[in-house]
């Protein structure tokens, strides 16, 4: 009988699951509405719903191993709850992992949507085949999950790997959600971007860019998306806010890079399809920021692969070893 | 029969050396030059000598597990070689631990200082109990050991854990020998605090401290240690540089716990020996320029314990873990 695990990502707006094998093949997938609106019966009722219609499609001919899940942060991976997800309204400490074991009899985990998506993209993604992986989601925020011989790490108290909220300028003017000054996520995610962008448009009146009429003069209105399309419009402007951004990431990913060595990092994240003026900068900076330059320019730095359904995989990743352990039988 | 370790703590001006038992006690310990002037043969005769006397010490009526080496890196922990020690010439990539073995017929490991005191502070020091921590020594320099699960974290290259070459401040007007601007040890180490003193003073001509006394009026003359006793003298311009430094080291600290999550934070070294007045700063830092707020202001944040023999004690904590198995014996 063939092994599968069911993957499911909880997001804010939409639930996406699927069955995935331990070689890391999805061969069905499916997308509910979160309901979120509806309060934590309303959500929690789309996920057993689909993890239900996920079970019936498995429909016998398939063994399923377990039911991994991930949710935005804050969770606490050891205890298999779900603390107090702003995008989750009426989740209050939800034991998310207990409540789907007994509904269903099934082993569950639950982990945090970067971690998930570092072990996806160590086991099975761009960084198949490394032990040691550091990965990055550059997007709305930026989220990294450390994985370490292939498993996640998560410090004492489950919240390691929170990578994007390190400071790398103390003295910035930019203060993140996280109350921290300079952090990664401040400068360089979507949000950040656009907001270097606007700071300095509207400190320079006459500096000329397709962002002004892109956003129809309302700058407020510029997003990360609109300076990678002016950019790719030879806007020079947009290509310098570019620029800034892979100096920061490069800065912060040398600074990983001599304190943990890793054997790989993976960056993905809807920023980092800038692609390659962006990595580019990102692979320049690093070796200017790290005191370990002979290796760190031998560190390979790899675009995500695991593109949009990477949630499916991560949650299904978490039962990836058990799932070779069981083929084995 | 009694087992022990033997420990040798390689400086470059001297070799200390000594006999520990698996749970941490320092039974015999002894001192010798280091001879570096001499280049690799004298040093390294130094170093043979000190042990056979200290295996001679233990005289037959106990059993060496081992022969634990620290020194200063680079050092290549997975070849157990000294790659190019600044302060050792004519050491060049030496497989110290391959020769030590053959010449003695007895197990042997080489590590870098800071990571051997981390583990030595996390079996039998401040840290003693804890299972993930992360050590920081601040003199001369700033060293760091990732401890996790009471083993040395290495990375790819055996060159993880040179935290203090993480970058706070990317526009920094301070370069550390590294080549990076505004990296933690360019920032508070013993060096780094002199130079913001006295560059403070430079621009400021009128500012009164007991500083331009104690320095003779030459400023480049002042020391970390000079900068300590003028604050224990209540010189404010002195206790302010303590306090920035307290602040450095926090809004670094704070990111490794945003990273890593560690059990506890041990903190040794001269400068750490400024002791209340800096660990107050660090521990007030921390909550501000960390997400994991909650959970940081619970890290403790330990002075080392090990003190002046910590390398001695590094040096053995190499093989601790092979000696509690074998106490199971």
């Amino acid at each position: 009988m063939r092994k599968v695990i069911v993957g499911i990502d909880i997001g804010g707006t939409k639930v996406a699951g699927g069955l995935v094998t331990p070689h890391g093949r999805l061969v069905k997938s499916s997308i509910v509405p979160t309901h979120a609106e509806q309060g934590f019966k309303g959500s929690y009722s789309q996920i057993v719903n689909l993890i239900e219609s996920l079970i019936q499609d498995a429909g016998g001919k398939e063994k399923i191993i377990g039911i991994g899940m991930c949710a935005p942060g804050p969770i606490n991976p050891k205890l298999g709850s779900v603390i107090n997800p702003p995008n989750l309204p009426g989740w209050r400490n939800v034991q998310l992992e207990r409540k789907i074991h007994r509904h269903f009899r099934l082993p569950a985990k639950v982990e945090n949507d970067a971690n998930a998506a570092g072990l996806a993209e160590a086991l099975f993604g761009a960084a198949a085949g490394y032990r040691d992986v550091f990965y990055v989601t550059v997007s709305t925020g930026i989220g990294t999950g450390i994985i370490i011989n292939r498993r996640i790490y998560h410090g004492k108290n489950g919240v390691a790997g929170e990578g994007g909220h390190i400071s790398i300028d103390y003295r910035s003017p930019y203060r993140c959600g996280c109350g921290t000054l300079g952090c990664i996520e401040a400068l360089a995610a979507g949000p950040g971007m656009a907001r270097r962008a606007r700071v300095k448009l509207e400190q320079e009146h006459t500096l000329p860019t397709l962002l002004r009429q892109m956003s129809s003069g309302h700058l407020s209105r510029i997003t990360s998306k609109m300076i990678q399309e002016a950019a790719l419009a030879h806007d020079p402007f947009a290509q310098s806010i570019i620029d800034e951004t892979g100096f920061f990431l490069g800065v912060w990913l040398a600074g990983m890079i001599t304190l943990l060595d890793p054997e790989a990092i993976v960056i993905g994240g809807g920023v980092s399809q800038i692609g390659r003026p962006l990595f580019k900068k990102i692979r320049e900076t690093i070796p200017q920021y790290t005191i370990n330059r002979r290796f760190a320019v031998k560190t390979p730095i790899l675009p995500a692969k695991l593109q949009k359904n990477v949630g499916i995989y991560g949650a299904a990743a978490l039962f990836q070893l058990a799932g070779e352990e069981a083929e084995k039988d």
